[in-house]
């Protein structure tokens, strides 16, 4: 085979999903952030013969995202990419350019102390289904994503000879609402079911999910008259406390790794005792 | 072949893109929403031997939602979809049950007039580049969605044997922002950068997409001193007004189809005059 | 405002959907395609003033590529892409350079003759239910898009003052299949299943999308002899013939617009005769 | 606040992403599985009070999944799920149904040993620049999936404060191939270059993404007479092997979570020695 040139090139971590808290006495701050890394410099030998001598692993540049949260804190994206970029052009010979991209999701404070609710992306949704049983409306909202930096905890469990959870009196609990309300008869203010569902998110200290879901609904059918049954389909998006031990720091609930799969789904529905439900909308998983 | 029994059915039309402006003399309101109609009924021969006898086509569905929209407003979308469902059935005897499901996108007035942000979905950005060229800092807004009711016209352009598109002196324009700003040296407040852009989009009359595309890099080099470039990448949701003469109805800028693909696509870079720009970091589209 | 330079600039229409029927004696040839136009010049007065004289709309793009389509044919996208690319170049003085991008579906011939299967994306499922009522199996397959070329009609169907649909002789069939079959005990051969769905897509005369189900589940219900039921879910993903007649072409079944939305969403169950179905997993759309 | 019902629930992890090679003799079976348990039972009290008593944790269900796929194998989705539904219940008391739902993606063999290829995906593509240089023509191919259960090390790195990976000797190397190549003039034939791609990841005996991607571009250049350039971008899908000695087992190189974020991206142009490049098609990342 004749041989052929390496142009340019450029290799690295990317979406390195990090989400931080600063915990102050006056309520969490909480920075989301998708961080990706990319390195150029003296690579040929690994492109040619598989020699990574050169090479900083995208496995070290991911631990190095999350260490410098610690270390340093976020600032503002500008300055972590700054010092990202820095960091391992000065470190690493071999390196001689970096390019260090993040994206930011902006979150919106609910309480003024450990709950926010994720800017936007949030869709009203109704289905009237009519029929013979008359007119039966269900109106609801997806794609609420709330998160609360304490006040969750999740220990009692089963454990079997499966289980490796250890039980733990302080979590991150985040989710992303899937509710729909079910009328007697007539509407319901959207916004005042949705308002209950915000507001009993946050103000339920939670010991499982199941449990603020069951508060969630009893909390739009107490501020909803109208409304005789809930239904809520609540995936738990994990939030793991990142290990820094290796690198000779704690991590005193501040820098946490936003899993993408899988995730815990609960999924209930709450109704007003005695309500009677026509099967043509009862719902189902 | 033996004969197989058929069980439940139902057919319809989905996701019909319906954006409705209420013209008043205080300021638009908007309504984005996304219909799905499903019907059921006396549907055995259409799928039993193909005699559509009974069947109510998916498109008249489509046409019924437009026209509707433009006869009775859409006042909520529980009240919207009720009327709908309780009119395939009322008005067709094969037909026995309607389900009718609506997804509202929110919207936020910007200037209580015209224009309109669709609430959240904004993602702010950040690369860095650091080299032999130093630190070159690139920030930016993904997901920013605007929206003006009218103050937009487009004609005075080239013909050819190709050309059918009328000329328009009163159009919706709407696009979602994918913006990039540099700084020659430290950071800027993305706020007022965003926000730059959000007022020259709504307060710009525009002749062109272009038009806006300027006024808006512009604006951005106006408030934010420290940047010496702007680039945006403005795709042209279109959205085209329904025509429901067929219905005998008139539709005075008031019902619109959101159109999916194709899209115009405008891309630009203004620059302040002078400007340097490292061929590293040069934007390319 | 001081005034600011207008930097490296392109627009042109994205992501124009293109399907392409080559209607030969010996079965058709289908090529479908996503096609995007950039164009640059000499367009700073439509930036800075908004004077679009020398733009050409983007709209027109879009025209050209359906015209083009059918006065040359595809040949290959390279081809395609040049044609049209050379095309705005040489025919419009404004317009310096042209960036033409085309992505290309594979679809893989089913028959010979009219049927198509689009290459890939197909999952696999299976949901157990188990509890009181035993196990229950529920197999089945997703995204398994068809296409037909011909061998479709739709007419005969009500009319009501909302009704614009011309009734069609001759129409391109196309669905993405969501197919799920239950087994009263044990499991059937995936594969049996999921060719007999393909098949009958392909060798029905179809009437109506209905009757195209009807005779899918039937004809899975015929070769597996262990399957009880089969539910169907079939968006009617609609191929719009493009009027060409304004470029003094015609079009003799030959290029289509493929619509993203609204779609037919058509849905039904197929049963064999006196099968019992446990309540828990009944299907509900 | 009044008390309400607990409606019906059901909860359980979902979107459990697991891979199985099953290792014979004669060339490596490759099952790719996405999947999701829902249980239901005497759960109230973990709704009403927060008393997980009667929870199986979610986490415990992942590892149940991956512990039952070393013991037992796959066999069939629809086997391997009923396995999953009935030993939840059959285990645990406060279970009383289960409902495993699994979703598989179908590879291709590709070596009849060791390298697979993602079933469908792919599409073509075609960029033509036209302009005062002329016409360039960049073709392509995206969503291509490859997968190596073996061959394929990666050690020798470097090492800072920050690294914890552990070098490896044999692993899943397996990506999703973005390609470009570029022609001086005329065309080539993309599946001689799609085929160069997909033969050269399979049987390089890889050290790194990098040497890999060096080979694949260097495979069309040798292929493909007319191509100068190639660009790649090669995100590094991880396969973590999964450690189930928490629960008696080993794990031969036998059950691995496939992840989603973050990736190793690997990036790079290859070209024919001397190939001279018109800035205005120079490739950026």
């Amino acid at each position: 085979m004749p041989t052929f040139e390496l142009g340019p090139n450029q290799y690295g971590k990317a979406e390195i999903r990090l989400v931080h808290v600063e915990r102050t006495g006056a309520g969490d701050r909480l920075t989301d952030l998708n961080v990706s890394v990319a390195l150029r410099g003296d690579l040929a030998a690994s492109h040619l013969t598989g020699d990574n001598a050169a090479v900083l692993p995208t496995d070290t540049q991911k631990n190095t995202v999350y260490a410098f949260a610690r270390q340093f804190g976020i600032a503002g994206i500008e300055a972590f990419a700054t010092r990202l970029a820095e960091h391992f052009v000065a470190t690493q010979p071999s390196i001689h350019e970096a390019r260090v991209t993040i994206e930011r999701y902006p979150w919106i404070d609910v309480d003024s102390r450990h709950c926010f609710r994720r800017s936007g992306g949030e869709v009203h949704t109704a289905t009237v289904h009519h029929g013979h049983y008359g007119t039966q409306v269900v109106a609801g909202v997806t794609g609420l994503v709330l998160l609360k930096t304490t006040d969750s905890e999740f220990h009692g469990y089963l454990k079997d000879r499966y289980t490796t959870l250890a039980e733990t009196r302080d979590r991150i609990l985040a989710t992303s609402v899937d509710a729909t309300w079910r009328t007697a008869t007539g509407f319901t203010d959207p916004e005042s079911a949705r308002a209950a569902l915000v507001e009993a998110f946050a103000d339920t200290y939670s010991h499982a999910l199941q449990q603020t879901l069951f508060a969630m609904g009893s909390r739009v059918l107490d501020r909803c008259p109208d409304v005789v049954e809930v239904k809520l389909s609540l995936p738990n998006r994990h939030h793991f406390l990142v290990d820094l031990t290796p690198f000779g720091l704690d991590n005193p609930n501040e820098v946490y790794y936003a899993a993408d799969r899988p995730y815990g789904l609960i999924e209930g529905v709450v109704r007003r005792d005695g309500a009677t439900i026509p099967p043509e909308v009862t719902w189902t998983f």
